[in-house]
């Protein structure tokens, strides 16, 4: 199970001041601040959710006059029947978030009720930011871990990677001694990439820096014991743009595939499939050219949703090709979204007024990525903490990583997947929404030049 | 002219306290505040914009290590150069801003430079949300007043009205004595589609709460002089998503029609134009059964993106009901896009985090219209401001619609149009961006019952 288990990760014995592990507090307290407060919005799902979904809500019908609140109330509409669903439908998502808290806490050894002085009291850290990416995270269990929503949202991706690598970075023959080309994985999230490509034969090492989805694809890769363990609603709380009532309260089982089972099935057929490691943490600082060990030790860099979650492109151009050895691949697809857009104080407070339709969904996820980072913007130091910003578009982004040092083996913009289960460009979107919004994903296949050709290509 | 100058609104005569006229400042200090602080919001677009789309970015850029923003600066990427060529942009739609705030102080009687203790010093009296309403009106103008923006997103809801109206409410043979049908389109925003529907010939009487929408609309159908005479860049402010930069900074002239010499080409052509009229103010308290006047005043109703305004369904369908005539019609088209949405307090601030995919681009313009309709959140006596609020899906809707005395005729859920002009289910939506949003918007139309058939009927 070693191969697989991702509680600890193959990074721990780099010692990059950022990286985070699962075995103990960390002993930086402001790292474990973050951290008791990703718990504690885990723990505080239920309530605040029951409090913003649910109850507001029957205050809201009361407040009507009686005779309309009374109308409502009653068959066809039945809107306090459905309020009730919409509770039971919450405690189902609350189930998985308690599961998390409590492989958390056992795993970490925090004491699951602490007393209010005691030191490691985790309770009542988190805050509006930390709710919101403990909503978030539930609702990517859709996304990542259930058939319907993998098969919609995250199989496209993965096809077109494992294409890429196909074409690129072929894996051994089964009677070849080579040990199967290594991959890096930045931005990791819930890890369902992670898993389909170590299963696929390549190693392959996460890089994650929110403890949110850390906490979570722990819990899902290490701690459940069979597939379809748990139900999650991820549109329960969506009173807008329905055309029916029954599309608010679809579920799914969370995970489809079961991590260990899919391990041990593939070996009892003899398939070859990789080792799986996490590194948690900052992306630049954990693999950028001050850390000597990641120095040329990859084989390729697949990077999806992520390359918009950088301030500074150029940070993250110069790590990947820092960890990459010379030939060797970067695969990416995803939007631009810039998380970081015009970062910095807004003066009249018109944050993203000047959005457009388009933008209007951006600036959500814009939003939540602030909210997931928002943790580490206070510590510049180095990474994401570092000062300065600017925003792309993809000619431009293309450009850039061709200055610096790789050569486009090949670049596309992907149609939107309105129709059909498509090119992957929807991010938990209710496909039975009347509101439908899809990404034109950049997906383009870069090498890395070796110095000397760099240097004849400048 | 008077047919068809909307400065007034022949409402003026009804006295309803909630009514908004542009003669002089209003009497109420409250709806002064909120006529101010709308010009105010236009008037600081220049700066607001200037400070928050390129100085930032430009600070965001000189705080990466010189070498690198060196190279951002220069050839290919040029960002200094997009900085520049951004700011022109905002300077023309900011000239639009100015002349709407000279059009409004010169039409209503105040101080272009009025002195810090002025009774009427309306400068410095705009609030965040000001700002971004003002941010969102200008934008607004590519969708219903450039040739672009309304041949894609405005004229297929107009041919679908149309075509309802030809089915169900039959204009008089050019021959004719009869007057032609009276509509009431509530939400009328802009003013395109009360334009396009008087051209056609019906007696058209738009409402509208908004005072940025009011300014505007008031300005575009009396004050322009010619077709083309502003130049807007919609997409401009907006640096996510962008395949190409070009797409950034593309422009559009406004107005595409001048709304005077469209009727006057209409009357040289002998072609029946309808009497077009606008009365500002809350749609309840305007229209609702406490307006006699209004009492079975209007042929037709057209509720074009307007419905899903409602804190309360029941009392717009109660105020469609009073100002019908019996076997008057009730035109819908338009998503469900609740703006009122769980409204009060949300306790650990996650406004929005329990959204989903789809849920973000309506989170975004939900956010906008709370803050075009906030400042009557805290009046708690009448129309939008009677508290309580519910959300209702579709079929929820056409339910309600039914025991409220209207039969429906027909209904539908209208196709997202992600591939053509289609079905006009985008909002100020960039064709160039790498994200699409659409709705698939509600489409139906409902005959309103006599009494004694809604007797029977229940």
């Amino acid at each position: 199970m070693a191969s697989h288990d991702c509680d600890a990760g193959h990074k721990e014995t780099h010692g990059g001041d950022s990286e985070r592990e699962f075995h103990a507090a960390p002993e930086d307290l402001e790292e474990r601040r973050v951290l008791f407060a990703a718990i504690d919005s885990f723990h505080q799902y239920r309530a605040t959710s029951h409090y913003n979904v649910t109850h507001r809500r029957r205050q809201n019908l009361y407040a009507l006059p009686s005779s309309q609140w009374q109308i409502l109330a009653a068959p066809p509409f039945s809107l306090l029947g459905t309020l009730s669903q919409v509770d039971d439908a919450i405690d189902q998502n609350a189930n998985l978030a308690d599961a998390i808290v409590s492989f958390a806490t056992t795993t970490i050894g925090l004491p699951a009720s602490p007393a209010k002085d005691h030191p490691l009291n985790w309770r009542n850290t988190a805050k509006p930011s930390d709710h919101a990416k403990a909503h978030s995270t539930l609702r990517q269990f859709y996304r990542d871990w259930s058939a319907e929503g993998f098969a919609l949202e995250v199989k496209p991706l993965l096809d077109l990677i494992l294409n890429d690598l196909h074409n690129h970075l072929h894996l051994p023959q089964s009677s070849s001694p080579s040990p199967p080309p290594s991959l890096l994985l930045p931005g990791a999230g819930l890890s369902r990439l992670l898993l389909a490509l170590t299963l696929a034969g390549y190693h392959c090492t996460g890089n994650e820096i929110s403890y949110h989805a850390l906490l979570a694809s722990n819990y899902i890769l290490n701690h459940t014991r069979v597939a379809h363990a748990h139900t999650v609603f991820p549109f329960c709380t969506t009173f807008t743009n329905l055309a029916s009532r029954s599309s608010q309260l679809r579920s799914y089982t969370v995970p489809d595939v079961h991590p260990a089972t899919a391990f041990q099935e593939a070996h009892e057929r003899g398939d070859a499939v990789g080792e799986m490691g996490m590194a948690a943490g900052d992306f630049v600082t954990s693999f950028g050219p001050r850390d000597a060990d990641s120095a040329g030790a990859y084989d390729g860099v697949v990077s999806a949703y992520f390359i918009d979650t950088a301030p500074n492109l150029i940070r993250y151009i110069e790590t990947i090709r820092h960890c990459l050895r010379p030939g060797g691949v970067w695969v990416n697809v995803g939007p631009l979204l810039w998380h970081f857009d015009g970062r910095g104080h807004q003066r009249s407070g018109e944050d993203g007024a000047e959005e457009d339709g388009a933008g209007a969904a951006e600036l959500e996820k814009e939003m939540d990525r602030k909210r997931r980072k928002a943790q580490h913007m206070a510590r510049e130091d180095a990474g994401i903490g570092e000062p300065g910003s600017f925003e792309l578009s993809n000619e431009e982004v293309l450009l850039l990583v061709e200055s610096y040092g790789f050569e486009i083996l090949c670049h596309e913009i992907l149609p939107a997947d309105f129709v059909g289960e498509g090119s992957g460009g929807s991010y938990i979107q209710d496909r039975q929404s009347m509101m439908q919004s899809r990404y034109q994903n950049a997906h383009w296949v870069a090498r890395k030049r070796s110095e000397s050709a760099r240097k004849d290509h400048q």
